[in-house]
C-alpha cells in the first residue's frame, strides 16, 4: 500500500507538440523502469527562467520525500554553462545553472550544489541542443536509482542566482514589494506573504499602490470584488496578488514582472 | 499481470500551464504513493459546469472498477457549496456539490452521496480558493486508501442538479431533443441515442429540425457528406450529433448548449 | 529496481480537451491494468499523418525495448483500411495502415506486419468513427499482455507506404534532399543528416540551395546566426534543418513540407 516511487517531475518550455518531452521519458526509463515521471507544465514561455523557478517554487514542497525535480529552461544549451543538481534536505533539483533554481537556495535546506562532470551518466554523444535528452534526463535516472552523488561530479559553491528581491518592511505603515511572476490571467503575483502582512494589518484597512493605481481593498474571496475594480488578496501560492475581476490586470494597468509596489496601512 | 491500481482521475478547468494540477497530483501522492493519477483533461472552458458534467459521462464508463473520478471545475470555491462524492456501484466520484455529477445521478447506480465533512482529511489550513489541493485530491488519495466513507462524512439526500433535458418520444414520428455539448469543433451533440431513433426509423428516413435548419440525412460516415451540408449522424459518444464538414455547425446555423431540437420521421 | 514496465506510447490528432485520450487509457486499463501508458503527443495536425510518422521517427528509438508504439492519426477510419501491428526487433507499432509507420519500415528491423483480423480482440460493437477506442486501444492491450500475434491476426505483405524520399549524393560538390517536416516554430526539418553531409564537407564551406534561397552557412549553434539569417544546422534529431533566428523560416522563404533542396559544397 505504501510501495516507494522514484518520481522524477519535468518543468520545461518544450510545449506538448513537439518530440522533446516524449524522448526525454524515453531516456529516463531506458535507464530506470521503476521511475515514475510527472509533467509540472511544458508550457512555460520559450526561454523564461524566472517563470521556471517561479514554478517550480509553487510546486515542489506538495510532492513526497526524494521527488527528483528537472527543470529544463535553457536558453544557454550547448554554451560553458553548468549542468547541476541541488540536493536539499527532502528531494533534488536538476537541470542547468541559469539560476532557475533560486528560490530554492532561499527557501529549501540546501546540503549542496553539485556539478554534473562524469560523463559516463551522460547519452552519448552529447548534442549542443537537446540536454535535456542527453544530460538531465540520464542523470535524473541515475540519481533515481541512487548513484551517489560523488561519482557522477563535483560540488561547486557559487552557483547563478537571479535577482529575486524580497519584501522589506519599511515601518508599521509600509511595505515595499516587487511583482515576481503574472501568470496567464493577468494576475499579478508579489512577493508579499502573510508573514509580512498580517492578517491584522489586512483588517486595519491595507491598501496597495502600484505606479500611479491602487488596489483599495485586499479581499478573501473573488465574488466580493467590483465590476473594474484593482483588488488585492492572497492567492493559493501564498503571495499577495492584484487583479481586476474577469480581466487581466496585467493589461488594465500596463504592469508587468519586476514592477515595484507599495502596502499602505492607514 | 493483473496488478490491481488505484486509479484517480483529474478532470479540471485549471489549463496546463500553471501549477495547480501538478500540485493536486503531488498532494495525493504525499498521502497515497501507489495511487496512479490521470489526466482526463485541464481544458474544461473555465466555470463551464455542463462541459464538465458532458466529459465526465463521456469517460467514465471506459475505466476499471473502483476508478476514483475527480472533477474540479468550482465557481463557487470557498462559498458553502458541499465538497461531495458520489459512490456507486462500479466507482467514485470526488468533486463540489454544483451539479457537476448530474449525469451521474440519471445513468449509474449511485448507492449513496457523502458530504466531506471531517477536517482530518483536508490539507490545513484549508485555502479559499483551492480547494483541489487541500479538500478534492487529498479526501481521492484517503479514499483510494481505502478508508471508509463513514469516517470522512455524511450521506446526504439532496445533491444538486443541472437541467439535464431528456429526449421524449412524440409519437411515430416526431422525437424531441435538445443540444447538450457544442465540442471544440463546433459539432453540435445533442441527447438523443440509438434507443430513441432506432437504426429502423434512421432507414426510413429520418431527418432533424434545429431552428430554421434541418439536417436532411443521418449518415453513417462523415465522407458521405457534401460540401456545407448540414448532416446527422451517431457519435462515438453515442449521441446523435449535427455537424457541416470541415466548418463549425455551431457557428453556420448560430447554435449553442440548450437549443431544441426535432428529429421527424416520414 | 529494474521491474519491467508494460509501456504503450500515444500519437493522436485527438487534442487534449476531449474524451478521445482518456477513454482510450481507460480501455487499455480495463484489459492490462498493469499497462504503462504515456502520451507522445496529442496535437499531431488533424489527419496530417506525414507529421505523426515523423513524429514517431524521432520518438521509438529512445523507448526500451517492447514498448508498443499506438500511433491514432486516421483519416479513413470507418473505410477498408486495416488495423495493423508492425513488429520490429525492438518494438511493435499499431495503428491504421494508411502509411504512418512509412519511417519505421525504412529504418527498423521489421520481422512483420500483422493484421488485426479476430473480432474477439476489438471493444463491441465497433464505431465507425473511434477505432482508437474499439480496435488500437484494446489490441495494444491485449499485445502488452503477450498474447500471440497469430491469434490476432494474419501477415500482410504490402503494407501502405508514404512517398519517403531519400537523399541522394550526386557529387562530392552535390546533395539533393528534401524537406520532410515543419516544425511550429517554422524550422524546416530535411531527410539530409551526417551520413551524407559530414562534418569535413561542413568544414569545407557546404551551404544550402532552397528555391530562390541560400543558407551560406551551416552553424553548430544557434547564438552565431545574424538577425534575419537564414541558416543550417544538424538539429537534436539528427537531421539537417533550416532556421531564421527568432522567426519562421518556413514563413520567410515561403517554404513548405515537400520542397527539394540542394546543398553544395565548394
Amino acid at each position: 500500500m505504501s510501495e516507494k516511487k522514484s518520481l522524477i517531475t519535468l518543468t520545461t518550455d518544450f510545449g506538448e507538440a513537439d518530440y522533446f518531452v516524449p524522448v526525454m521519458k524515453g531516456v529516463i526509463w531506458s535507464i530506470n523502469p521503476a521511475a515514475e515521471v510527472v509533467d509540472m507544465t511544458h508550457l512555460i514561455p520559450a526561454h523564461d527562467i524566472y517563470a521556471a523557478a517561479f514554478t517550480l517554487m509553487c510546486c515542489y514542497k506538495y510532492f513526497p520525500r526524494n521527488t527528483i525535480h528537472v527543470a529544463v529552461v535553457d536558453p544557454g544549451v550547448g554554451s560553458a554553462r553548468r549542468p547541476i543538481m541541488v540536493m536539499t534536505d527532502d528531494c533534488n533539483f536538476i537541470g542547468p545553472d541559469n539560476g532557475v533554481f533560486s528560490y530554492i537556495y532561499e527557501r529549501a535546506h540546501v546540503n549542496r550544489v553539485v556539478q554534473f562532470t562524469t560523463e559516463h551518466y551522460f547519452r552519448q554523444p552529447v548534442s549542443s541542443t537537446f540536454h535535456g535528452r542527453d544530460v538531465f534526463a540520464p542523470c535524473a535516472a541515475y540519481v533515481s536509482k541512487l548513484v551517489d552523488w560523488r561519482m557522477m561530479g563535483e560540488e561547486i559553491s557559487d552557483p547563478v542566482r537571479l535577482n529575486t528581491p524580497t519584501p522589506v518592511v519599511m515601518s508599521k505603515k509600509q511595505i515595499r514589494g516587487t511583482v515576481i511572476h503574472v501568470d496567464r490571467f493577468g494576475n499579478l503575483i508579489t512577493n508579499i506573504t502573510p508573514a509580512e502582512l498580517t492578517e491584522e494589518l489586512v483588517r486595519a484597512g491595507a491598501r496597495v499602490r502600484i505606479g500611479a493605481h491602487e488596489a483599495a481593498r485586499v479581499l478573501t474571496h473573488f465574488a466580493e470584488a467590483n465590476q473594474n475594480e484593482l483588488f488585492a488578496y492572497f492567492g493559493s501560492a501564498g503571495f499577495l496578488e492584484l487583479a481586476v475581476p474577469r480581466q487581466s490586470a496585467a493589461r488594465v494597468i500596463e504592469a508587468r514582472r519586476g514592477i515595484e509596489i507599495e502596502v499602505l496601512i492607514p
